[in-house]
């Protein structure tokens, strides 16, 4: 049968068809068509223009460790093959640097892939889930995905309220409880012992989620040692954000081990790409870079600031790889800064609830980012401000 | 508050929390340890000796075009940045090549990521999902995942039965039927006419699945025709397989544009990475070496079924990347010869269940790979038949 042929017998059959759609799942149906985060690339493209200075991912433009570069090269030839699917070297380095075995860690398609995973571990439909509200809304994705019934906490002095987040989750029965450290998108940040306070003051029965994605740009020292014996706390790091590797899609979880084996039951065995797990492994091994990178981070945080004050504008201490900016209005004034910034090419973005929103976020950059973000922001200003 | 302090205390809390671990959900805990396949990899660390021919994964050794190697050579350098989340580029280029819109297509790590998220749109807890009995099991544990309860057809002469799996799909009032064309574990094939013929009888509410990893190197003109009309159909094609890239994990989707745009729901948006991206848009691009690639695999293919008859054992004919080999016996003969193979350093696999399990899996090699396979299958035989 030809294509012509084909084609105007299957037309005559949509007539047909078009009432015996598959049923979706009543959760689908229920579903917004909500996507957390729309892309600097989908901006390029309704604005036919490319961004100059791209610091609104909180990816670092320093890049991974040249040793990372190298191998992901070499990797490249050989990714006819799948990748390890018990990503077991990746694992064993992770396992020796964190001091704890590989049996507490698991690997995931960024951190994102692994929040979906354990939602589905915890969560059965209507259980209460616990966050702050505003914070990373692609947890919220996945919690609505997971049918979860989410209950937010606001924020107290741009900070994610431990105490209020806690008193929730006992009132709300949690099963979850998400708290990201430094936090996102404020870059706010709990030293170890608040965040042992809370661990410690766990109900029975919720899980803690400890989003850790900017853990290594927080101050040395004060960081919660990593602990895989609490059964109720699960921590996530991944190499998308000092490490450089945003595109890599490696994001780990670090907990006990009889947990972590649960996800063994649900994840995509073969979802981790080839070229990004050796690249992971190559930058894990080089923390001479991490460290240099993460000091260029942290110049960078303080430029950022330095041009914020510069232009009568109040950064908020970050502890991450991207400073937060309250432009002393409202959530309006904030947007068109952030309007006016993307249409002078530098893309940054903002957080979207109230009062958080009243800020711009931009995430660290190299001298000629930073050099393009202080000369167009003063514009921008007066261009929001008319 | 030093380490041992923090630890000694951590330790104290132990016992307390023993009992107080998470509670995990009721399908959760319904779920087996399965794991679909356990990467060559680990057999590799099991014998402490890596294989001299990796036969068993379907991928292939020819690798990807020489124009992707070059493309993800260049990308590696970017991979500081998040993959574009739209995937616009290349779902761009394959809506060009199947002359659909770009809204009827949806891009997966890998079709197995696809597999799961596709199960969660229209499989509610205990809906029927048909499937073959021995066809692909990441497709069974992904049904598994969404509480889905599997119906089995048996293979018919070695093929995926096509009117079983109707009339099962009608009897069990399934929301999905699962058929891979061509098949795998079988490497069988069903021309256009009769996929046709079975679309044509679906029953309203049923999705049809069609998995068609391997169909790049199906007979010429013989594939169903790209219809994205029809609501009732989801195809999953892939860059793992004839376009060498498995490392990757590039699969995509294409249906009618109302069904996919649910995917956008519950799909992690993040979770592609860039390197990989790359090389699946360049490899699109090179038909030329596709076509090349094909012919590669398709003198392997006869050239392992020559070796399997000059080893007396009857070769399926094959429309995949691989033959299965009929071993004349039962399924302990087979894994007796699959397990001489491996204990010969040739990575081979077999299909789990019965009768397709009197069978070995061998995937399509180099010159130098069939080498060491017909060097060993001999071997391999008589030491089975021992």
């Amino acid at each position: 049968m030809g294509w012509s042929e084909y084609s105007s017998a299957r037309l005559s059959l949509l007539t047909e068809h078009l009432m015996s759609r598959p049923r979706l799942t009543a959760l689908i149906r229920s579903l917004p068509a909500f996507v957390p985060f729309v892309g600097p690339e989908a901006q390029e493209r309704a604005r036919n223009r490319p961004f100059r200075a791209r610091m609104g991912a909180n990816e670092s433009v320093f890049g991974p460790s040249p040793n990372a570069i190298a191998a992901m090269e070499a990797a490249v030839s050989e990714n006819w093959q799948y990748a390890d699917p018990e990503s077991y070297d990746l694992r064993d380095a992770l396992a020796q640097f964190h001091n704890v075995s590989m049996d507490n860690i698991v690997i995931g398609e960024g951190i994102d892939g692994l929040l979906g995973l354990m939602v589905k571990l915890v969560v059965e439909p209507g259980d209460a889930v616990v966050t702050s509200d505003g914070a990373y809304p692609t947890f919220n994705f996945h919690v609505a995905g997971g049918a979860g019934r989410l209950a937010r906490v606001p924020y107290s002095d741009d900070r994610e309220d431990l105490d209020g987040l806690l008193e929730a989750a006992k009132r709300e029965d949690a099963r979850l409880l998400y708290v990201a450290n430094p936090d996102n998108p404020m870059g706010t940040f709990w030293p170890a012992s608040d965040v042992m306070q809370l661990i410690d003051r766990l109900p029975d029965g919720v899980l803690l989620c400890l989003d850790e994605a900017y853990c290594d740009t927080a101050p040395t020292g004060e960081l919660l040692p990593i602990d895989v014996l609490h059964p109720q706390v699960l921590r996530f790091r991944t190499f998308s954000k000092a490490y450089g590797l945003a595109g890599a899609r490696i994001g780990y979880c670090l907990g006990e081990a009889w947990l972590v084996a649960h996800f063994e039951k649900i994840r995509n065995h073969y979802g981790i790409n080839r070229v990004g797990q050796v690249g992971a492994l190559a930058a894990l091994a080089d923390q001479e870079y991490l460290a240099a990178a993460v000091a260029k981070i942290v110049r960078a945080r303080d430029k950022i600031a330095e041009i914020a004050v510069a232009n009568g504008l109040t950064p908020i201490p970050s502890a991450a790889n991207f400073v937060t900016i309250d432009c002393g209005r409202d959530d309006t004034f904030a947007r068109r800064v952030m309007e006016e910034l993307i249409a002078r090419d530098v893309f940054v973005r903002m957080p979207s609830v109230a009062p958080l929103n009243r800020c711009i976020r931009v995430s660290c950059g190299r001298g000629e980012d930073l050099a393009i973000f202080a000369a167009e922001l003063p514009e921008a200003l007066i261009a929001a401000r008319k």
